[in-house]
């Protein structure tokens, strides 16, 4: 099973209330794969399995399970018929691999593919379950919502879980610890998890109650003392990711808004198009690598460029005024660094980016040196970029009230 | 223990001849995690563990692994020290639940963090040996490298993997399995794993022997034989990445390209400058989501918008000799399509791409329907505008032979 579809099934799970105790990664291998479904099937009452029902040599989940079932394989020619339709839709014949996917452990129930040739299965043995779902998160996410999901809720008891997911930006995973443990601490029947993750902190709260409105009250006590204790450094308190925020704040603003990127190479604009719907707050960008581009696109005069260097503070302001007027938009973003692994110097290391954002009432600009490669310091500059325009609409394009703690 | 790095991993340990019998991910939980580790205990004679060393806690690794060997816990004051000097060096007091982090069982080596405040842990017990590495991979990866393999090479026995990775663009999994069926099943000695990812199929070829001549030989027969039977659609014969074999077919022919990109958002140029020394062929990019500047950026005539509309066939090529020529590089790209969820219609689809290759012979252009969600349609997209560039250089600018087989 894949990090991606792990997350999502647990979280799932989680919110039936069914705890999930371990989670097992084996190759295609019939030995190690026998051995982590024999395990799993003495200790546990539920078996979430994906992947390995694909037509080819190495898929052997079925044949697996089956065996230590003791549940003879037969053949569905109703599903035969489906993955030869399936094929004859895209004007091709069936390859004769793909008839392993018909086949079905004695008893088992079908659970239909509409997006795939590999149907899953459904397996029910001395009051345990057995799901087989595909491999691909697009065709094993809707399956388990359609198919898995109904059949465990006609089971499942009364506790559920609850689950709040903050968000934090702009601070490091022990001084958000140091701030919030005087608060969680205080609540022993809440799980609080801290993650660290590219660019941000992510803090996640726990409860399994039956009490829905218990739960909701103690989760809403835990996230405003998180609050108070964080300040504006908590972008988000549902989970959202930072683009998603500031896809809303944009979009709640009625604001547009533009990019001139050069070390971020486009990753800027890539996060705030990859929300739907987009095109009503993003208009356009340019990647401007070289200094020609950013005279043409973003009138960078080249005098200043000469002056200062391509990776300094004035030509970040310069990109993101550029952009801005070029594109007609409300906000302008410009970003100029050095993302590695060459171009450092002395005075400019690897890791040096300024980023600026230009708006109506002026322009702010932020000189930063990232830690990390390459791939590191570009997300680390997009975060700080979209952090700086999620923070320009909290404070109404003020500046953000002075206080005595640091923000690190 | 993240995806990405139990895959770095898992490969590593493979290269020394070490098969990785199962991988566990279990919460910050104190008895699943000890259950995880005694599971492992009974059963392997090398573990290695990654997170759960932070300060905050829910980490709880140290504490874990130290009670079920029955070791005592111990301040390392020269931890202590370190870990002080990092806090002071950014300017700031160690937290107080920093010193969780100066615990070592007794017994054990400490593998130190140059990247990091949570310093690795080296145990050995009846023989068998536990690694606990931190979490994050720009901590984890160099320790590994520098730390934990020199102590496995002492340790290693003759037999070793050897490993080749092929990957193909532009096929379906059961198109690949059909065609190179009949010449890996001819090799018992070599397991040949067949895996579908985003816009590519990867082929694993894994064999280990103790005889380096006669395995390259082996894997390079089988190669050539893969070769032929899936003719130009393997990109890449090292594992590298498509973005990456793109980077060195445009370095070799000492070509340069620009993109003007719509529905993918930004996403081929950042791919495209994601290599490092990427600034040698990659000048610049536009993405041009409305219509005003994708005239303004890249010359498409308003009424050609208007004529045929914003995603089709011309509207490619037009990005794609505009952008040429407004940066003057060798080759332009041109994207316009429909990444979804909304703006589909019974004509032109959600998935509807048309992507256009300008270059100094002409300019071809393809027109495709993707399956999948927004991201799903953006990499396939990004994917298939790298995989043209690669086509392009192939056939020097010709076009590819004609062929039986229909590619798919």
């Amino acid at each position: 099973m894949k990090a991606e579809i792990i997350a999502v099934v647990t979280e799932e799970l989680n919110k039936l209330g069914i705890e999930v105790v371990r989670k097992t990664i084996v190759g295609d291998n019939r030995d190690l794969l026998a051995e982590a479904f024999r395990d799993a099937l003495d200790r546990v009452a539920l078996i979430v399995a994906s992947g390995g029902l694909g037509p080819t040599e190495d898929d052997l989940t079925r044949e697996t399970v089956a065996e230590l079932l003791g549940r003879k394989l037969q053949r569905n020619d109703a599903i035969l018929r489906y993955i030869e339709g399936r094929f004859r839709q895209l004007g091709r014949e069936m390859p004769a691999v793909n008839v392993r996917q018909a086949m079905v452990p004695e008893g088992a129930e079908v659970l239909e593919n509409p997006r795939g040739s590999a149907p899953g299965l459904w397996l029910e043995d001395s009051g345990r379950c057995v799901a087989l779902l595909p491999g691909p998160p697009r065709e094993l996410k809707p399956m388990y919502y359609e198919q898995v999901l109904p059949r465990l809720e006609r089971r499942r008891s009364g506790i559920r879980m609850f689950h709040r997911e903050l968000r934090v930006a702009g601070m490091g995973e022990s001084r958000v610890e140091q701030r919030i443990r005087p608060i969680y601490t205080r609540y022993g029947d809440v799980n609080t998890t801290i993650l660290a993750a590219p660019g941000e902190i992510q803090i996640h709260l726990r409860m399994w109650t039956d009490d829905a409105a218990q739960a909701q009250k103690t989760l809403d006590e835990i996230a405003q003392g998180f609050e108070i204790a964080l300040t504006d450094r908590i972008f988000s308190q549902d989970g959202s990711s930072m683009e998603e925020v500031v896809a809303r704040l944009l979009t709640m603003n009625k604001a547009t808004i533009s990019a001139a990127e050069s070390c971020t190479g486009g990753l800027l604009a890539q996060r705030l198009t990859s929300i739907g719907g987009s095109s009503s707050y993003f208009l356009g960008g340019v990647v401007c690598y070289s200094n020609e581009l950013k005279t043409v696109w973003a009138d960078v005069p080249p005098e200043l460029i000469q002056a200062k260097g391509a990776v300094s503070g004035e030509v970040a302001i310069a990109l993101a005024e550029g952009i801005r007027r070029h594109v007609g938009s409300t906000l302008g973003v410009g970003i100029t660094g050095i993302a590695g692994p060459s171009g450092g110097s002395d005075e400019k290391p690897v890791g040096t980016v300024h980023i600026a954002l230009s708006h109506a009432g002026g322009v702010k600009e932020r000189g930063v040196r990232f830690p990390g490669d390459r791939e590191a310091i570009r997300w680390h500059a997009s975060q700080l970029a979209l952090d700086m325009v999620r923070i320009h609409f909290l404070y109404n394009g003020g500046e953000p009230p002075a206080r005595g703690a640091k923000r690190s």
